[in-house]
């Protein structure tokens, strides 16, 4: 069987060629995917700064949503025509991280669309382990946002985030954002720290308090509107030296604050307040299988606003200017490709 | 009434002066003080460098041991000739920190000792509620052990360790030792890292598996010594860059980083293990009462070794030979004050 796939090729490079797919083997489902997002990892993948970790002949994403379309040996509990989204990890079971129950932190990880194929193409073979079935009901292009919500809910459950408690999100992006929702669904009181206009007039179009760093003291702020006591859940997801500058000062004596971003760099951090004022710091990865559960809870309730969240959409053979665009566009939010369209 | 005090005078100098003693107010005890060890904290005055904290008319010392000699008004509870230790924090009751319960860390807190006036005197009059009672059996000088050990039940209790974990302390001067301590009391595999040969050799001296970080790696050799885990706890005493670049590399994933030592400037701190491993950063001050109640009981257990552990004890008139003795003796561990003998 054939099916259209985009390949990354290197150098800011996808070509969207013809390949043969394999009928699925055991323990394996077969997904027609519908959509897929494009990530911040995507991103850098094809700004070329993975290359090692990716090579030159990988499809990638993860980001999706599809229709079941075969079924390999021994699979049960699922069926063709099911809509599905995969949870991309695969994990060894025999390391020390699997061993103590952190499989989605596994030493050996395979995460499925950049370690191995991933959901840019149009029939995609993974490990039935890795399957979530979505109600009929739900759009698939709002189901491609279950992945990155599910990243958002392991954050805010990582943070422990109780009803009425005072929350700082650092970096309103695509996370941040959903970060921000997942907080205020769990009864958080959330503010949204942000340089970007539009990103900041996106959060407070959607009812979110915003402060700019950049014209306000956030931090001082944050104290000042909290009676002295500062943020109870700091989200530091901007990867900055002026957000973990933030993420200290803003935080309350106990506060917690999640390491959502990636900070490739060493940043300098004021380990005195994390002594003086008896700070946690707490780092999250992905999600575990519950946090899938809830993603798809939330976006049920229509905690997420998918039609001005979705800020694009381009056929698969248009992924190549989609990366494009995005690499042009600070603006913009959730930039999806339509897998099918090219069928 | 007088009593011989020492005054922190700047420029590394106490003077031991006669000064009047009022009579205990309403609410306070007056205490005759038996021992007051050197924390680093009054080393640290000494050498000048919180001179703007204390100023130049103070009585310092906190680490004290005593017996009560008078009641104020209205002191229900406690009876002259106790045997007690003062935990010499004086909360404001008021402020955030308060009032979510975090009293030992409150926004306002007056650390007696540092902020007012100390233990390195006779006759001594203290707020009641500062005071635990000590079993009438227990030698004064190992009581003023107390305050130290109850830093490090505090950080234990932080850190929450399990029996069979294993645990890395980072430095092995006096908090780190007794650190070590409490954790192996708490059922942990402890290991000590430490580059001073003779805090390695008492360490060794007491059981505990010790490594010297300029002679091995010591993050490799705890992930080889578990099986490829890590620390399951991980104990920051050192307060250097070696030792905050040593605790995210020697910890296990989803392993606990309690920071105790006192970083003045900002290290450099490897945020993407914190993201990646999901490793949990946790602050820890001083204590609450519940960790005097702890550290009384592992000294009536015999979990320190008091005899070893106190190093040196000279009398109130010879205060500025013992400090001066102390910033030229890196082996040395606990230096202790015998406060009544010039009476």
């Amino acid at each position: 069987m054939t099916s259209q796939a985009a390949i990354y090729r290197g150098d800011r490079t996808f070509t969207v060629e013809t390949v043969e797919v394999p009928a699925p083997t055991a323990g394996q489902v077969q997904v027609d995917v519908a959509y897929c997002g494009i990530c911040g990892t995507d991103l850098h993948i094809y700004l070329g700064h993975m290359d090692g970790r990716v090579g030159f002949e990988r499809t990638i994403g993860h980001e999706m949503s599809g229709v079941i379309s075969a079924l390999g040996d021994g699979v049960t509990g699922l069926s063709v025509g099911d809509h599905i989204v995969v949870r991309p990890l695969d994990h060894c079971g025999d390391c020390p991280a699997c061993r103590a129950g952190h499989e989605h932190i596994c030493h050996n990880l395979t995460f499925i669309g950049i370690d191995s194929t991933g959901a840019f193409q149009q029939k995609w073979n993974v490990p039935a382990h890795t399957i979530h079935v979505l109600p009929k009901d739900l759009d698939l292009s709002h189901a491609a946002l279950i992945e990155p919500l599910a990243v958002a809910c392991h954050d805010v459950d990582r943070g422990q985030v109780k009803p009425g408690e005072d929350v700082l999100v650092i970096g309103g992006g695509p996370i941040g954002m959903l970060v921000a929702m997942a907080a205020r669904d769990a009864g958080a009181n959330v503010t949204i720290s942000e340089i970007n206009p539009s990103r900041l007039a996106h959060a407070e179009g959607i009812g979110f308090a915003v402060m700019n760093p950049k014209e306000v003291d956030v931090a001082r702020a944050m104290h000042d509107a909290t009676g002295g006591k500062g943020a109870d859940v700091v989200f530091e997801v901007s990867g900055t030296q002026p957000g973990v500058d933030l993420m200290t000062a803003a935080a309350a004596t106990r506060g917690r604050i999640v390491m959502v971003a990636i900070h490739a760099q060493k940043p300098q951090i004021d380990m005195f307040q994390f002594f003086w004022r008896e700070l946690d710091l707490i780092g999250a990865r992905v999600y575990r299988p519950e946090d899938y559960d809830r993603a798809m809870d939330l976006l049920a309730r229509g905690v997420v606003d998918c039609d001005s969240f979705i800020t694009d959409i381009q056929g698969l053979s248009d992924i190549q200017s989609a990366f494009e665009a995005l690499t042009r566009s600070p603006n913009a939010m959730k930039s999806m490709i339509r897998i099918q369209e090219t069928a």
